[in-house]
């Protein structure tokens, strides 16, 4: 990730401000405000602004719940409390405000979690950057036999050379003749003066899905718990695990007691439909299961014994 | 409003606050912050926290626009074209959290705006405070003749006495059941030590609906405007007026610039149908028109030319 | 639940409509279509429309997973596997619309759900039914002195019969009192020619929280369940819970295959934490467990044992 | 627009159901169910699916007003009332899904309206058909040099000839450089057997932005007027007006009284700012104006004189 010279002008600028306020602060959301945390090759993640903290969650809680609440003592404890029961509200009273740069393809999966506010760089009013993702050799990961939407081994030598080599080409030359078609760099100067340029909203058409976009992307603490438990989560696409562990570490700033609690029950918590309790039981109680009397598919059989680590049981 | 001494306490640790921040700072909001504005005999209005000013605004626009936005040359006509031209996402990334005390049956009417965060304080965990809405004697109005959900004169000498003591009576009988049921009152004590109290959950159902309620309530600036666009309207309820009135200064103090285009194009603006602006056209010319020749209802001619106080015209 | 004559003859006529689509339809769905399936004392809940069946959904989940989901070969396989990985948007291709007649108190509780439609009777434009909500003897429960929200044994004796009494003659009183003050009773007809009346949107203020109210009400299939997991769930209040199970049954009426996928991962299902998992590992194993070194409070710990049914590591 | 013969066949398979139902039917709009309508060069519009018809409207609002809305006489005359009065709830009481197929640039503009449901086909999951969206040669316009996001006059001889041959080189190389990294081709045929090919959630990165997709989108009939009152109108980029003028017409097929009403006070209806109306004010009056005295800017002003069709007032 390379910033302009203007860009990096402007976060200095920024993080140089200093007011004073009632509201409560996260110091150590603080320390990173407008810092531009790299992701991929050409992406990032700002943190521009944000409303509340782990006490605006307690407050809102006590004031729902009253004098009832003064069972639970520690802010930590009703916390846990309201997580672990799905008392979703008092998590939306926070909001936070991101800027994030990311391809157009990671745009468009990201996009579908519609309870955010999005301001996105428009191509119909001004000319997009020349940045596209070409990913790391390592990642450049071949299609699994086994799982439709997910990811084998990695391509290796003169295959994985070729498809880099085809990404880089195809990109570039597809942005040249976006600027062809414009008539007009992107750093806004004519090709031609006797020449009129294509309208932006339909040159834009010729670019490839790596291209780089940026938006404003802002969500309250509860939505954003969900995006991140889908899009942190080994079954997410590489791309946006990229994203979403960024943005992991910032909600660790952010509420640090809200962190604990989402990665006890939401990330590292797991779900077991009703037949799957009672194979859990049996396994308890040391009697002998089966998969002919569970109920269960070979499929759900075998995710119960990956969850819980018993190999041999697998079939 | 006579808050309580521990109430009162709290909002001035809130008030005496003084923390850093990076963040963007809205300064004439923070002066009222946490304060309680009275509403009504016993409600109030809080502003308890809030994100972005009116630079929030036009940084959003910058980045949808990119270099797009240099033609507006200042923030105050940004705003403005951004109101004009119903470019809602930019003001999404502002937010605000009120804390408000209010009728249940005006919170009943709020609560149909979805588009908003809400935690209220729950009868069912805690006891509700022993407070209810009595109108003034110039608030007792009459129904309306002419229109359904409207006001009509006010209520006068013994009519108007006997409903304020028949709201007053009602109120004061229904909570002293409300504890009875409980067996405890308002303040936790127990009625008769040798008795069982009825669940909070039901009996709560014996408090008539002009008993206070309270909660946190958090919006977009969008949505915000949509509410008071709707509330502080002529044709709102009086009791729910009197709460848009004031949210309507704190906008006017959280973001000034838009405050003035929303006055001018939404609260103070018009909305014409195809056929009115024809009949409009025609006056311009000095045309003659007819409410026949139209294809307006009487009642659709006669808001126009109420809208354009051409009082001469109405039929 | 007693039907005005009126209303029963626009049931009838509902009923007998026989029209001719090329849209899908569910067999069982329409067999209770219109029908006012009583709830409570005086509400009910009425089917009045739907859109899609269990073929929808995996309509929908094929073309967003293409030629993809043909490894799975059967609709029900297919609706299992996407409720057990949360796919939740094909879910929300199906919608329906009820039309409920319930206390106010509970519509509160209702109302919280927010991704629904409502069109609520109006009491600013009408006079609200004289009709309000008496538990039965069996449901007179005390307040639970172990959970703040919940509900403990049932009163006994004279004091049951005092608290029914109490209920009743208030609801009566205001009731009565709404009508003196609306100078009109709720057929329409007026109490005193000479008086004018209290606007209904203010009288209506006197009536208590367990008179009745209806709305329609519309959402789609994904928010369906969402409410009902939490509604038809033992912790929800038992007057709303009467609603969630007539719902559950039109539920299996409509997407039966959704219905039993929603029936095993969601309602009979169980979520474990990151530190919950460890202990059941460990039973599993035959090893030594202790709640001082799970990392679990004694509330988790106990909550985790009652889900696996070990009574006796209850603490 | 060319459909496959599966596709084809199960369009007709569609059509040919007949079911008997209670719910309440659109007569014109079963006419066209399932019909694929073309748009663009390859895209089309599909009516999956509806619930509801302008009785549904009439339905919600008479239980909102009750009583009170038997002043207004007819369907017709109280759906013109709730449109003109903003009353949107009873619009939401009606259901439209559709199946699209569309550039993924507009794609990418369609998403912005959150209020709505959405199954996209996933090229994580599969292959992408070989099918993307070519201008023809009236609708290659230049940039506006007026307007930021418009189009100018059209472009003319070599150099249309040269866009359009850029557009199809780029699109066809990029298109088969993508099956080349997938070592498969779009009818799922391997390439080389002794390859492996690249995931395809990464080869779809080297697609262009004008590559069609496809997928079911669904929204009450609030959520389509307003998509429908930006995207059909003439600021709307020209390539999604196409598919928002056919959802117009299937608009008037399936509610045709609430598509008068719409095209009457939204579409075809003005918005004028408290300053404009005084402007008009003093025109009906026949007293002069000027734009200093007004308070609005050049633009603003020229935008109510050529709305009002007062051209010479034009500065």
């Amino acid at each position: 990730m390379k910033l302009t010279k203007e860009h990096q002008e402007e976060i200095e600028n920024q993080q140089s401000q200093n007011n004073n306020t009632k509201r409560v602060i996260s110091p150590e959301l603080e320390k990173i405000l407008f810092e531009a945390i790299p992701a991929l090759d050409h992406g990032f993640v700002r943190v521009i602004d944000y409303m509340g903290d782990d006490t605006s969650i307690v407050q809102a809680a006590r004031v729902s719940y009253g004098k009832g609440t003064k069972q639970v003592s520690t802010d930590s404890g009703l916390i846990k409390y309201l997580m672990r029961h799905w008392h979703s509200t008092p998590f939306e009273m926070c909001e936070i405000k991101y800027h994030i740069k990311l391809p157009i393809f990671i745009a468009r999966q990201w996009i579908r979690h519609r309870t955010a506010n999005v301001n996105e760089y428009s191509a119909r009013y001004s000319i997009l950057d020349k940045e596209f993702y070409l990913p790391t050799s390592e990642n450049l990961a071949t299609q699994s036999t086994s799982n439709r939407q997910g990811r084998g081994s990695v391509l290796e030598g003169k295959q994985a050379e070729d498809v880099l080599k085809l990404l880089k080409n195809d990109a570039e030359r597809t942005y040249a003749n976006y600027e062809t078609m414009l008539n007009e760099r992107y750093d806004g100067s004519i090709i031609d003066e006797n020449k009129k340029g294509l309208a932006r909203e339909l040159a834009r058409m010729n670019l490839t899905l790596n291209t780089y976009t940026q938006w404003y992307w802002k969500t309250d603490l509860l939505n954003l718990m969900n995006f991140l438990r889908l899009r942190a989560d080994h079954h997410a696409q590489y791309e946006i695990r990229v994203y979403a562990d960024i943005m992991l570490d910032t909600l660790k700033k952010w509420v640090p007691i809200t962190f604990d609690a989402f990665m006890d029950y939401r990330v590292g918590g797991t779900e077991i439909s009703s037949k799957g309790k009672l194979i859990l039981q049996k396994l308890i109680k040391g009697e002998a299961i089966s998969i002919e009397k569970s109920g269960l598919s070979k499929r759900e059989w075998n995710e119960l014994m990956e969850a819980f680590e018993l190999k041999d049981k697998i079939v």
